[in-house]
């Protein structure tokens, strides 16, 4: 051991923090000032990782819930020896920079996941701690524990009082991540002041209801009590743990520690001298002495313990060659070596059979036909599994205890679920997929966001995708939610006609590596689409011409553009207007963020300019318009929708071939 | 009493769900059945309500949170003498029947809320009992207790695993909501099967940890038992009370009750006749025996209670006439008498003033002018009070349990507010605010939808508004949300450019009957704009001509069209365009919802048909093509934002006049 204290390595954390936040004129150093002891004793005593290796799968994870202390993280991230220079530090909140506002996964080495929106942090903790739980179960052998690491999460308050926190701890206790380790950052401050005015849980008494083990109160700034802490809460054999440190906000600043004001504002160079003589630490802004580098300095120790590692992973590699060769296939993110066969066969198969199937039928038989040979596979049902149908054929429930399981009941949660999802991606190893009503993505709407935002491969899957529900009314039908998951940047929505399209679909979400995708599928049948040939290729691209213009390319009079259902109701109209002799194409686009990013050449070959276009979709039509270059016209849904038998809703709401003719003849008059 | 038993009254409730269900072919009749006897316990012996008039002041609030069991309300609606038919039962989930889905407050009579997106019901309730609170300690005097009744919640364990459960139940606790009382339908059963699976939570300790009293685990098929319950539940002086009822889902059902089955698909005819034979109820479909009627009939003892409560009202009416008037304006919803003078005075002094302020800042200067003449306005903030700006000088926190408080601090729960303040204007008696930043309007976002669904006066206030909040990031910065509230129906979205269109903006939110409003504002400051006039029927009519092109209305090349803090941007580029020769008009549209609503006249004004138009917002772009008759672009941001300054980001992604010119030059070509 070194011979500076625990205590003036914590002071390193708190000058950093506080000195980096001075220089931006911005960003929060309460929190990091407050838990930088309890950042000691985790990270220094217990936290496994190795600074030149952030990637190492046998680190244990670290998650800052309560992400706007990333100050904290990028201190600890410093000191420990990653790849974060003093100059990063400097950096601190600048355009660019590794030191974004709140921590940002891919941008900062060691950053495990993209924290700020409050709860969302240790939501994916949980599902980081129960991918673990899962692969370990799969993968490890006696003497062999290649996956095997804690998943530690700060939280604060903020976390506390937000309603996701509750749906998946408690799902944490269902399934008993007792490596899971979460330390509460209780200091009884929040934005508005003192929490007492609107938080008075017991917080012990709340988890323990969960069924999580509670340690605590720890005194937050006794460095060895939280060490103890700590190391009790690692010997947690059946339940996750909640350490509840009681701290002190901005614990170091002699003027505004235990204050609101050290929350989300610097000290001012004033109140900074203060703190420097306060606690001792009379060096210039961003020095660190030699020594304290020294025992900060993790990069010997991680390399030792990776190395460790290595070797037991190498003796486990030569006694289970398969097994260690099909773990880096799934923790590399890599599809199996036949992936484009299964896919292509499924395809094949649906086309010939033409089946006429309510698209979250066809999902079903799509998740039959690929998910056997995708162990990586794990879906779930915010508890609706027979509804959304992300059941397979024999497919194990997690409820069953069973590591194989592959599809996870996760109850009515559904931002907890997709929160869930984010950090069994960000984990590695599985491809979560989750699903619910498509209304209901309101309820998960930021978890979402974040998966677009951290470009990670999750799989929303969403049905009863508007007012085709039927009966159970407005609540219930979507009329906004297709165009506003794709205002989402990087979100693919997926909205497809048929069989096939439902199979296309399902691959490109599973082979798109750097960001997720929404899929949305109906409640009511939709008719296999007589297309005019079975183009998987076309199909990928997003938007295609389903049927030409009966008369050929060159004559087409006008283009009906149509996702989903309602590829159905533009394909019976093609046929009326053909009668008619008006000529009109059908395009189909089942994903048009997917399409948006096809080259210049083949969006004008489907969307040909100057052509009249009317667009069919049971959804609110502004995002339409861009796509027209000449005339156009929508025909959607710009009110909420009604209680009532399907068949009668598409009436009256104008989804019949007469006023489609109709709004085409307006069109072309 | 009537000869008629309980038990009989609820197997009428059984018999009328199971029907309804059966007839429809949809719907859900396990939890109907299931909770009959807690119905008969609650509504023969306690729950005070006239059916003769739903809207009497004096009523206790009943609440179907778990709402999919709609046929229960129905049922206990028609049979205690509200205007609800045999005829409209047998309409269940038809087309513009009485009957919907899901319950819909307006709908039906005796419905107070709309409920199906569960966990909100249990929040709406929260928010009733609050505002049940305090306006009785506003308006209640010694022996007029003229607000004063309990507040009634059904809910499933669907309700109590949503996240939303644990903020607002969190709440209700720290407010010490006394009146409310919630009855947990503890059937073990949710659709995915037995909830052991993933849900194992001991909710008695998760209540008692939040401050409240809980009752039970009581026999929900003991009707007496369950009168007890409610009877000691309302001896509550200082705690929310929550009653645990174990039931069995569909009871009565021989062969589907205590399953999954049973929940949300009709019985079909051979389980109807097989229960119809088990519970001993011999008469057909739809058909009710005159004396179980009788016996269920509250139209006299409704009539009785309301007459009390009038005579006690006159009472009060004449010992303080000010009050009682007072009182009957708020619930009325009506503005005071000299509102119109009080918002052109605001309007005048900003004008005046001219002031370059943030518009959060320019929101609260706007709460200072309008709140001290509103005392039904009851704002807020989800802990960020001191950035969103929501509170007024002088305005008491509800902290300091002060009953004539006019401001909440929510804590850290976005969507709890949100959905306790549709309860809070369901109540009625005031207009509620609250706050949080625009990108975590995310989480609320369905409770958002059910306000405009329910078409109640409920104003957001989403402060920072773009990536102009800077450092803070792409987690904090939204992209996609102003465009995406706008796509909610019947949401106006209002994002005003300076202090004038703010105070513009509120007023119109206050005066909206119909519907709640979000009003977006900048963190950042911005100028006051240069209009050619100040015309506030103009701005209220959601988009102007704020600057006609400096040549005259005829001469404009191009329209500018611009919202929020890219006004300023837009006027500085047409004095440049100006100088090069270019005449451009500036259109400010502060509310698109408000200007799609506007006549023709007034649209083809502001947008001349033919001329062109670039868009200017920093938000997705996809909604604004809709407005381009002749050619269009837009300048927008189609992707996440950057932690940096906001002026480092500004130029970063366009919005420089450089770029304003550049792009008006490339639609002139």
């Amino acid at each position: 051991m070194s011979h500076v204290s625990a205590q003036t390595m914590a002071n390193a954390v708190r000058a950093l923090s506080m000195d980096a936040v001075q220089k931006a004129k911005s960003g929060h150093p309460g929190m990091p000032m407050g838990m930088a002891d309890i950042a000691v004793a985790l990270w220094t005593r217990h936290l496994r990782f190795n600074p030149q290796n952030p990637h190492w799968a046998g680190r244990d994870r670290f998650i800052l819930s309560n992400g706007h202390g990333s100050m904290l993280q990028y201190a600890l991230l410093h000191l420990t020896g990653f790849d974060l220079s003093i100059d990063d530090l400097k950096a601190f909140r600048q355009l660019h920079s590794k030191t974004p506002g709140h921590p940002e996964v891919d941008v900062t080495p060691g950053v495990e996941t993209t924290t700020g929106p409050l709860g969302q942090g240790i939501a994916n903790g949980v599902g980081m701690a129960l991918a673990e739980k899962m692969l370990a179960a799969e993968f490890n052998r006696e003497g062999f524990p290649v996956i095997d690491n804690h998943t530690y999460v700060f939280l604060g308050d903020g976390c506390m009082m937000e309603g996701i926190s509750h749906e998946v701890c408690s799902l944490a206790g269902v399934w008993g991540l007792n490596k899971l380790i979460a330390i509460y950052d209780d200091n009884g401050i929040s934005i508005d002041g003192d929490v007492r005015g609107w938080f008075r849980d017991d917080t012990r008494a709340r988890f323990e209801a969960y069924g999580w083990d509670v340690i605590g109160p720890v005194d937050g700034h006794d460095i060895d009590a939280m060490d103890k802490a700590i190391a009790e809460a690692k010997t947690s054999q059946e339940k996750p743990v909640l350490i509840i440190a009681k701290t002190v906000i901005g614990k170091g600043s002699p003027n505004r520690a235990g204050t609101a004001k050290v929350h989300g504002e610097a000290l001012g160079d004033e109140e900074i001298a203060n703190t420097r003589a306060s606690i001792g630490w009379n060096h210039p802004p961003f020095e660190v002495p030699a020594e304290v580098y020294e025992a900060w300095d993790h990069r010997a120790e991680g390399e030792r313990i990776e190395n460790e590692w290595k070797a037991m992973f190498a003796g486990y590699e030569a006694q289970y060659p398969e097994l260690a060769a099909e773990l880096k296939r799934r923790l590399a993110g890599d599809l199996p070596a036949d992936w484009s066969d299964v896919v292509m066969n499924a395809i094949c198969q649906a086309a010939e059979a033409e089946e006429t199937v309510a698209t979250r039928k066809a999902s079903q038989k799509a998740l039959n036909a690929l998910a056997p040979a995708l162990p990586e596979l794990l879906g779930g049902s915010a508890d609706l599994t027979g509804s959304n149908l992300t059941n397979w054929t024999g497919v194990k429930s997690l409820n069953t205890g069973d590591a194989t399981a592959r599809h996870i009941s996760y109850g009515v949660r559904e931002f907890g679920m997709s929160a869930i999802m984010n950090g069994v991606a960000l984990y590695g190893g599985f491809i979560p997929y989750g699903a619910t009503f498509l209304t209901f993505s309101d309820y998960s709407r930021n978890a979402l966001r974040m998966a677009a935002l951290m470009k990670r491969r999750v799989i929303n899957v969403f049905t009863h995708d508007s007012i085709g529900l039927g009966e159970d009314g407005p609540t219930h039908q979507s009329v906004e939610h297709v165009p506003s998951l794709r205002l989402i940047p990087d979100m693919d929505v997926w909205r497809p006609a048929d069989t096939v399209e439902t199979i296309v679909a399902w691959a490109a979400a599973l082979e798109r590596r750097d960001g997720p995708s929404s899929l949305v599928f109906t409640r009511q049948n939709c008719a296999f689409v007589d297309r005019d040939e079975i183009d998987a290729d076309a199909m990928a691209r997003g938007g295609y011409v389903a049927a030409e213009a009966p008369a050929g390319e060159g004559e087409a009079d006008v283009i009906l553009l149509a996702t989903g259902s309602e590829v159905e109701l533009a394909m019976k109209a093609r046929a009326e207007l053909a009668a008619r002799n008006v000529q009109a194409r059908v395009v189909s686009m089942p994903c048009a963020d997917v399409f948006d990013r096809q080259d210049a050449e083949w969006r004008t070959k489907v969307l040909t300019p100057g052509k009249p276009v009317l667009a069919i979709e049971a959804s609110r039509t502004d995002g339409w318009w861009k796509y027209f270059s000449g005339r156009g016209d929508v025909l959607g849904v710009d009110r909420f929708g009604e209680s009532a038998p399907a068949g009668v809703l598409w009436e009256r709401f104008g989804f019949t071939v007469e006023n489609v003719v109709a709004k085409v003849d307006a069109l072309l008059k």
